[in-house]
């Protein structure tokens, strides 16, 4: 095949989309970091009126920037911006024909639909899609545009955003795009690679930060000028130009994350004023654009009188999506199992199976055996007072007559029944039963209403909302159509087939042959299937190599809910690229690329297995391509590694300096001495002697070096396990960079790692907190919830007693600002907050976990042992006689202000004195232990019993009466420290 | 034909370039106000790569803005930029296969390269070629670029820049752009109107002043940074950057003229820095786009043996070019009509009738015939001396017989001769004539290379310049070419035809063919004979509309030079049109757009005839274009006028407080304040009284009021113009509003109108003088030298007598800075050397009017008058005898440095008596008068004679020596304040 060049590719782009209705026009005239800041997507997206375009973007992003060294990052790279609004309904298809015309075959390739949430948080914009892959490459971002400016959008429209340099390293199958051809002969190399490097240097290293800064508030200055005089597009220049500014500032490492919110919060909040600005300008000209389409055509539903189903039929409803992430179709696997049988229920609808399976593109609901009607029923509706209904003499009066015949029986028929104490006329309604299909076609929309997912999105102008766009519906009852309509899809008889053979139509002609057709058409429906045919392969191919593969449970299934038909394909990489940290290889091969990776004897092969959505046709084409892109990741960490280790781990430190962690509290240095002083505090608190004691030293001191190498600035996802990493390969003892190695773990598994992470947690939160950074409602932009549960889960995962108030008083002190006591009691509180949450996810039961939490909350570890103790105390058969017994106890006592005296002499009843002997032979309780206290209690509950049998608390005697309750007082205080039994259920 | 849309052209546009070789890239990121900015012009035409590239380029220009209301201008508008390097040898005609690829083909339209030179001094660019006139209307920029960034271009590029709304509207035979569609459906309007307004807006009225200051500050600290770094890409965009900002500021009126050159000279400095770094860095890249063509290929002349001509035949040289510009067709004339002669004399070729014939694309010289061969001849050759020729024996010496072969004779054929004194040996030579063919093959390059012109560029490797490029030479002597290269192309026998033809090949069998092909080929070779053709179809088309062209000399000589086939075409325009003052009307008419004016008895009729180069094939759509760009004119006129005469003139005045002057001497309102204040000074130095002063009060009052119109703002050229026709529309006098409308003629024609003149010139000569910015060298950014010569010019045409010294100091005191004594005298001097050249210009001889200048200049009508009557008396026969006998008196008495008194009675000789008696008898001198003066010494010339023929002047006695020259001393005198007569010829 002969070889694309760059601007082959726009041009034809060009022709495509202009003969696909599309508006062509032209790059914006200010930089930008995407095609969706310039204004014919950001402003034409607002608003109804109906607007597609294409257009080239050369798009700039400071901090991708590699000085040209880098063959798949830019500073500036090219995308080819589509935007279709309204939805046209196909948009993936026509999407794929695109790319045929750049002569990329679904056949050839494996092209996919991965899940891609986007968001835009500068231009308060969000949208859900894809990221589009070509046999691994991601070459488009395809986003159904939710908001804009913050402003929802109605209608929606479909962003299309082509990478033009990858498509060309595709289609030239290439290993980097600088030798490619841009056109006439020129290379791009040629054309853009020192401008790659002499910007890169720019704005890593020459942008005079303070000009930058001055820069942004004239353009944002400028911004409000013109949003003063309603000049929308002058405004957004501005806006487009602080973002700019902005993006220079960052990668110039000059913004803290705290002033990153304030930047953030300006630029949202023009593109706010921008976006509403507009809208009313539009509504104001009155959508000039908005051409009448003379009432809009509805899909008509099949005008052919619905056969008569006489007998129990096969059901079936498939409902055609697009791609859904993998999350998505297991919560819709869940819906439906749950809904469908209850539904049926409801329905009266008898039937045999039911099975529901699902994949990316379809959700099929399968019953057997399904009754062609509902059965005839009567039901007894319940009418007026009988004595409103007729007179004492039996006689109908007009509420009884209206009743009656509301449900079309006669007034004699009409029975009195008593309920709820008074009586009432019942008409017993005889119903017929209806045919299943109308039933159906009134239930299945409701059904597909039911499937709720965690985000959603809308797509066409029926407001419906759904992971992805539906795109079609089978509903067949035996061989008849349930007609329906729901989100704006008709229902039929039309199913689709495989993406990568271009989705044909499959007509299903009843529903029993269902199951044969879409086996034909190559598509396993059944989940566990697929996934035991992935295992299979994969396996099978690992052992071409005698390796096995890392079959991990959480990627299967991901890449299980990825395809229809798995096919698997095994590549190779560059043996050199193995010296990497396994971690690295892993991650970028699971994570990045979700391929399984493949393995000898615990070391990794240089191999990997990725899952093709398809056969087996142009495998070796797909193979390359994957190949290509991890060979490229791999180059890119391989690139980082070597230069990282030029120097040691502890020679990073001194450049946390350049790190701003707050401005209130410093930069990632000061923050990394914080946790050096810290971890000396907590070191007798954790008790640890020693060696141990000298590593965490050290391990404290080596914490964070690995923020600032190159790799981690790259993946930050790797911080930790590349200072690990970069600890051994220093010359550290291993214990030392394990214990680096898992300080972000949520539980971490060595003291050493649990006592850096604590460090590190104590930190944040009391510094954060004490800067007045809070958590606030949902937000928690600092990860402080996350950093109190690491906190709390590891102590109680290692049952380790630790005293929060005191690591919190000695963090305190560490800090660059103060903390008050009301400061660090808040802190407190917000960890047992967690706490909590910690303790009800690991399944003890709300009331008591806040049984024990009103009484103790400051040792986690403590409070879980507690927590589990008196669970299970609650499980006892006998529970109910031991609280009941203590409670009595509490109860009488709870409102008396003042803690009596106990007397012996005072005791009147033998019953009393029975029981303050048996409080007095009580062992001495042991602290928070639940199981030392309510053995006390078991021990009591005998001598309870009978002393309020046989005593009367409240004497009229006021010493005596004083003396019980002291008695009793003494009883109710064995709780104390251990847990609030008044909070538990059955109190 | 099906409408066009705006994208349609662009894709085409795209199709074409890429299809011929063309690289097409993308708009740039970041505003430009034309493609040239874009790098892909500005560095990659340095250097010697070649480079090929066609891109889009939106290009803002802020002060185009016409809030969405112009149906031509715009503050955006979009290029479609295109780069050859080097020249492909036929760019031209590239460019009509685009055109006609858009579907505009040259024999359906007049399609003209007229003249332009670009610059661009904000980035230190210029180069030389044509704006490309389709229908009239201006479709296109076509340089040859020659320096680009202060570096001069080697090889030269082509720059070619369609634009493309004026190629729609064109296509589209549409008003204006807005409701022509862009694509999709959508028109042009509705994607760009509301922003064309919003822009405008912002440009004109919301920019904030203090802040666009500050961005170019910052912007350009940037440049200097990256510079500093080597980052030129960078360094370019922040240049653009300040060019833009600059242009946003000026725009807003913010920009003074003194300001405006340090700007530019800024702006200029960077540009030269990035443009020479960039230069730098291609070199130490060495080149990388430099391929190896593997050996230029000469085009080779033809092989066949030269036939050999035996009789006198004609001779026909044709330079074929690109278009000249008109003028450089007429200089060609001139220099070939001159030159040719001579070169056949120094060439010893007889020959008939020389005949010289130019057309923009033709430059022929026809010579009849001319002799096949030089004759053969004698020439004498100098030897050595010849005593060392020959032994006193008369045998010939080593040296002798040297000489002897040398020259290719016999030592006994040798001659003596004697030569200044000495003997020297001669060689009679015969030259054997050569056949003319070759002497012409040498004779001719520099024939061609003798034309000069005032402007001339580079475009091909030869490094020659030329006024445009040279495409072809037809070299006939009889039916053989005369063979011979020069600026890259070699001589031959084909000839092209008419540009709406396609320019087709001719072949041109002999000389004495050549007129009947050309005739054939539509061409009218001769001016003279087009021009005729003109004047007679303009008139027979006038006359069609019972009115009379208005054909002016400079105009026809201008068309006459425009084209190769002149067919009329008259056109019309809406007579509501005729409202418009005349003076715009013809403006319009003429200068813009080159048409013939038609009027009825004096009044304007509402036609136009424009002259088309081509045939009439086609001419409908020919008038319509040129219809359609009249009228657009006319309503932008319209529309401006309509506007401004809204207020009265008067109204406009406050307004030029708006309009800096310059920074130092403050708003055109102050300069208005001044030259009313000096008007009244100048009022009884000019003898004005009762009306005429009152006139000239008011007339000074608004002079300057147009300035601020929206006509004038428009169209500088009709300042004054525009002033006499709103004063006249807001009932002033008419003498006022002639005034007003004569101040920047020369030389006004009424009296009222040259004090306003000479007021504002004095008032800009003195203030800019005063505020140190004298014209230096050959820089006059303020027109100082014009304004000197507008202030003695009419003095001396009007014979007008003036106290300039007194001028100055009034206009002084007016100034808001101090102008001392020598600044006033050197502004005196100033006025005196234009005065000089005045009269110079006027014919008068150097000496004569040094002689007056060194004795009288405050008064230029007075030194007129004494320069032309002095001249009268040196051309009077006795003149020498006049001149020599005062010179006598005047010679002998320079010297002394005391002024003698006479004495009647130490006169010793009749002769001192009678001379001292005729002085004292002659009539009292008038100041200045050089007539009253020499009349006086004619009488005195006697007496001076006999005087020196019997007086011995330095007597010894010291008294009557003294006395004697006392006597002269009071006749040198006579010439004080009228003459130096020592300054003239002969003295």
């Amino acid at each position: 095949m002969p070889k694309s060049s760059f601007q082959e590719i726009i041009l034809k782009l060009q022709d495509f989309w202009a003969s696909h209705g599309c508006l062509i026009t032209q790059p914006y005239y200010t930089q930008v970091g995407a095609g969706t800041m310039n204004p014919a997507t950001f402003l034409r997206v607002l608003g109804p009126e109906p607007w597609n375009v294409a257009y080239v973007e050369p798009s700039v992003r400071p901090d991708d920037g590699r000085y040209g060294e880098n063959p798949n990052r830019f500073q500036k790279h090219t995308q080819y911006q589509v935007i279709l609004k309204p939805d046209p309904g196909n948009p993936q298809e026509l999407y794929l024909e695109s790319l045929k015309a750049l002569g990329i075959y679904p056949r050839q390739h494996d092209i996919r639909f991965v899940e891609d949430n986007w968001e835009q948080p500068a231009i308060a914009a969000w949208g859900l899609g894809w990221e589009v892959w070509l046999d691994g490459q991601e070459i488009t971002q395809f986003t159904y545009f939710q908001q804009m400016g913050g402003v929802t959008l109605n209608p929606v429209s479909v962003e299309i955003t082509y990478g033009l340099e990858r498509i060309l390293i595709a289609l030239n199958n290439a290993k980097a795009i600088w030798d490619e051809e841009w056109g006439a002969g020129v290379t791009y190399g040629e054309i853009i690679r020192r401008e790659e490097f002499e910007h890169s240097k720019y704005y890593y290293e020459v942008a005079d930060i303070e000009r930058a800064r001055q820069m942004y508030d004239l353009f944002s200055a400028e911004a409000d000028a013109c949003l003063a005089q309603g000049l929308l597009v002058p405004a957004h220049d501005y806006v487009l130009k602080s973002s700019h500014t902005f993006n220079i500032l960052d990668a110039r490492g000059a913004i803290s994350v705290a002033e990153r919110q304030a930047f953030f919060r300006r630029m949202r909040e023009l593109a706010r004023r921008v976006a509403e600005g507009y809208e009313e300008q539009r509504k104001e000209l009155e959508y000039p654009l908005l051409k009448d389409e003379g009432g809009k055509q509805k899909a008509e539903s099949s005008s052919t009188a619905p056969k008569t189903i006489l007998h129990p039929s096969s059901f079936i409803l498939e409902i055609g999506v697009e791609e859904l992430p993998a999350n998505d179709v297991d919560t819709a696997y869940e819906a439906l199992s749950a809904r469908v049988p209850t539904l049926l229920k409801e329905l009266y609808l008898e039937h045999g199976d039911v099975h529901i399976y699902t994949t990316p593109r379809r959700l099929v609901v399968s019953i057997d055996s399904l009754s062609p009607n509902q059965p005839d029923r009567e039901d007894l509706v319940k009418g007026p007072p009988a004595d409103k209904a007729f007179d004492k003499d039996g006689i109908a009066l007009p509420a009884g007559m209206g009743f009656a015949k509301k449900n079309n029986v006669d007034t004699k028929s009409l029975e009195i029944r008593e309920e709820g104490g008074g009586k009432y006329v019942f008409a017993v309604v005889k119903q017929k039963g209806r045919p299943t299909h109308e039933v159906l076609t009134e239930a299945l929309p409701k059904l597909v209403e039911s499937i709720k997912f965690e985000k959603s999105m809308r797509w066409n102008d029926s407001g419906v909302a759904f992971s992805r766009p539906i795109r079609w519906y089978v509903a067949l009852l035996g061989d008849m159509v349930i007609s329906f309509e729901y989100a704006g899809v008709v229902s039929g008889n039309i199913s689709r087939g495989l993406r990568p053979y271009d989705s044909p139509e499959i007509k299903i002609s009843s529903a029993n042959k269902y199951f044969d057709v879409i086996r034909e058409a190559g598509i396993l429906l059944d989940k566990e299937e697929r996934k035991a045919s992935i295992v299979e392969q994969v396996n099978q191919a690992a052992s071409l190599t005698g390796g096995e593969a890392i079959i991990e449970d959480g990627l299967l299934n991901e890449v299980t809910n990825l395809i229809e038909m798995p096919t698997a394909v095994m590549g190779g990489f560059n043996e050199e690229f193995l010296a990497l940290p396994r971690d690295v290889l892993i991650s970028v091969m699971k994570k990045h690329q979700r391929y399984f990776p493949v393995e000898k004897n615990g070391k990794l092969l240089a191999h990997f297995i990725a899952i093709r959505n398809g056969d087996d046709i142009g495998v070796d084409i797909v193979r390359q391509g994957n190949e290509h892109v991890l060979g490229a990741r791999f180059a890119d960490a391989n690139f980082f590694v070597r230069e990282d280790v030029k120097l040691k781990l502890e020679e990073y430190r001194p450049k946390l300096s350049t790190l701003t962690f707050h401005t209130k509290l410093g930069s990632y240095l000061d923050k990394s001495d914080r946790i050096e002083k810290l971890v000396n505090d907590l070191i007798p608190m954790l008790k640890l002697e020693n060696d141990e004691a000298m590593f965490a030293r050290r391990a404290a001191h080596l914490a964070k070096a690995d923020l600032v190498t190159q790799m981690v600035t790259e993946m930050t996802s790797l911080q930790g396990i590349i200072g690990r990493e970069y600890a051994l390969r220093s010359g550290e003892q291993k214990d030392i960079a394990f214990a680096i190695g898992e300080q972000y773990l949520t539980v971490p598994q060595t003291i050493i790692g649990l006592g850096i992470a604590l460090a590190d947690r104590l930190d944040s939160l009391v510094g954060l907190f004490a800067a007045g950074l809070a958590p606030t409602g949902a937000k928690d932009p600092f990860g402080l919830r996350r950093a109190a549960i690491g906190i709390v889960q590891p102590l109680v995962e290692h049952d380790v007693d630790f005293d929060l108030a005191e690591a919190v008083k000695k963090s305190s002190k560490t800090q660059p600002i103060a903390v008050n006591d009301e400061t660090q009691q808040k802190i407190l509180e917000f960890i047992t907050g967690r706490l909590k949450v910690v303790l009800n996810d690991k399944g003890y039961k709300y009331d008591v976990v806040d049984a024990v939490l009103a009484a103790q909350s400051n040792n986690p570890a403590g409070t879980a042992r507690a927590v589990k103790q008196l669970q299970e105390w609650t499980g006892r058969d006998d529970w109910s006689s031991i609280l009941d017994g203590y409670a009595r106890c509490v109860r009488i006592t709870r409102d008396q202000k003042t803690q009596f005296k106990v007397s012996e002499k005072q005791f009147v009843e033998d019953a009393e004195k029975g029981l303050y002997e048996a409080v007095q032979s009580l062992p001495t309780k042991v602290d928070s232990d639940v199981d030392s206290f309510l053995r006390n209690v078991v021990k009591l509950i005998p001598s309870i019993n009978t002393f309020f049998d046989k005593v009367l608390v409240m004497a009229d005697d006021q010493k005596i009466k004083e003396n019980r309750l002291g008695l009793l007082q003494s009883i109710s205080s064995l709780s104390s420290g251990v847990a609030d039994l008044s909070k538990l259920e059955g109190f």
